[in-house]
C-alpha cells in the first residue's frame, strides 16, 4: 500500500526571493515534487531540492496551458504515489490564487493539504514603492480586485461600492481592463485626478513605475507597453509617493532613474 | 560626523516565526537596535541579535505606552547615532500598521528607509484555517478594515458598500467593536445568515476559532472571552471552512449549509 504524500500549496511571494517566507523556502529546498506556474520567477525556482521532479503548469492570460482541473489531477496523482509536494504560487495562494480550488480537490482525494502564504503583490510593490495600503487620514480601509476575467466575461463589480474615496483599491491583472475600471470608477464618483501608481514586475530587477491618475492612467499605461504583471494602486496614498518622476507626459520611472532619485534622496 | 544608519520598517508577520520573510529573519539577526511592539511574540524576538539593544514601545489598545511621535524620535535618534535599526512590527508595517507615519518622520530628517513587508494577520488566519480570501463564485474582492479606532472615535465607513456580498471583509482588532460593524452590516442588507469566522491569536499555538453568522457573532465572540487579537472573517468564503469549531455551542453554520455551498460552487 502506498501512503498518500502531503501536499503544500505555498505562496511564493511578489518576485524577490528573499520576500519568501522562512517556511516557503525551508519546504522547496525539501520538495520531491515541485509544481509551480509561470508567475513563479527563476531565481526562486533555483531555490528548489535540485532533485525535485520540476513540474510547470504556467499560464498566459487567456492561454490556460494546464487546465485547472488537470492541475488538481497532477496534485493528487503525486500525492497519492507519496511524494513531498510543494504547489508554488506567485504571491498568496488564497489571494486570487485559485488555491482554494486545489484545496477542495484534495481534501474530497483525502489528502493532507497545507497552505503556506506568500506575501502577496500588493504589500510587495506598496514596500518597494513606499506607498502604503492603509494610512490614517488617507485611506481607513484597503480593497484587492482582479481585473483579469475568466474567459473574458465583463467585470462584475458592485462598482458604487469601490468607488469609495477613503479606501485603497488594488487592481491586480489589470494591464487588460485598466480602462474600462478608470472609466467605471470615474462614473461612480471618484475625481479624475485620483492618484494611481502602476507596479511592473514589482520588487523585481525589473521593477518600472508610472505615477498617474485615474483619468488618464489608461492611455498612460498603454503607452508604458509594460511587460509582465502590472499592479494599480488608486487612492490619496499615492500622494506619499516620494519617486521623482522624470519623463513629464508619463512620469514614468526607470530603474536608473529610480537609482538616481534615490541617491539624490540619500546624497 | 556621525554617519546615519538606516531604517528597516520590517513585518514580523501573523505570529509564527516561520512566517517571516527571509529578508526579516536576516535584518533581524543582524540589528544593532530592534525596536519593538506588542504584537511581536518572545518567539520572534528570541531570533534578533542577541547582542541589539532591544526597545519596546508597546501599545495595548487604548492605553498607547509610547506615543507615536516618541516612536518617531526613538528611530531618527538611534539612525542618527548610526545605529542600523529594525523597527518591528506585527503583520505588515503597511497594512493598519502606521508604518508610513514613521517612514514619513524618517525621510523628514533625511534618513534612509527601508520596509519589508510581512504576511498580514489576514493571510495568516486563512492560511491557518483553510478559509481563502477570494474564491470563485464566492468573492471575487477581499477588503480589509480595522475596528479599533483612534481615541475611540466612532466607526467611519460607507456602510452600503461594505456590505457586499460577493466580497471577503476582514475585521483587524475588531473584538470591541464586532456588535456596531454586525449591527451596521445586516442593516445595509448583508443577511443575518452570512457566516464569520473569528480567529483568536492566529498562526500560533494559542490559535481559537469561533465559527458564527453575523446575526450573533457578537454575543458568541463575547462568551468565548477571548485574550489577544481576534480577526473576523466576514463572507461566502467562510463556508468552506473545514475544521472543527472549538467551542460547540457556538457553532452556527450547519454542516448542511455548507455542504450546499460546496455544492453551489461545483454545480
Amino acid at each position: 500500500m502506498i501512503l498518500p504524500g502531503r501536499v503544500y500549496l505555498v505562496g511564493a511571494g511578489p518576485g524577490d526571493p528573499d520576500l519568501m517566507t522562512v517556511k516557503a523556502q525551508r519546504l522547496l529546498a525539501e520538495a520531491e515534487v515541485v509544481v509551480f506556474d509561470r508567475l513563479v520567477s527563476r531565481e526562486i525556482m533555483r531555490l528548489a531540492n535540485p532533485l525535485a521532479v520540476q513540474i510547470s503548469v504556467g499560464k498566459e492570460p487567456r492561454h490556460h496551458l494546464v487546465p485547472q482541473s488537470e492541475i488538481n489531477r497532477i496534485l493528487v496523482r503525486q500525492a497519492l504515489a507519496g511524494r513531498m509536494t510543494v504547489r508554488l504560487k506567485g504571491g498568496d495562494p488564497f489571494v486570487f490564487g485559485r488555491g482554494s480550488e486545489e484545496a477542495i480537490a484534495l481534501r474530497a482525494a483525502g489528502i493532507a493539504c497545507e497552505v503556506v502564504p506568500g506575501i502577496t503583490a500588493a504589500q510587495g510593490c506598496a514596500a518597494s514603492t513606499g506607498v502604503p495600503l492603509t494610512h490614517r487620514g488617507l485611506a481607513t480601509s484597503v480593497r484587492f480586485i482582479t481585473g483579469h476575467c475568466r474567459q473574458d466575461e465583463p467585470l462584475d463589480f458592485d462598482w458604487r461600492g469601490l468607488a469609495d474615496p477613503d479606501t485603497t483599491l488594488v487592481v491586480y491583472m489589470g494591464a487588460a481592463s485598466i480602462a474600462s475600471i478608470a472609466h467605471r470608477l470615474v462614473s461612480e464618483g471618484l475625481p479624475a485626478s485620483t492618484p494611481v501608481l502602476a507596479v511592473n514586475n514589482g520588487t523585481t530587477t525589473r521593477e518600472r513605475r508610472l505615477l498617474s491618475v485615474l483619468g488618464s492612467v489608461a492611455g498612460a499605461a498603454d503607452a508604458a507597453l509594460f511587460e509582465g504583471p502590472v499592479l494599480f494602486i488608486v487612492g490619496a496614498v499615492v500622494t506619499l509617493y516620494d519617486g521623482a518622476p522624470l519623463c513629464p507626459i508619463l512620469r514614468e520611472v526607470t530603474s536608473l532613474e529610480r537609482v538616481m532619485a534615490e541617491e539624490a534622496v540619500h546624497a
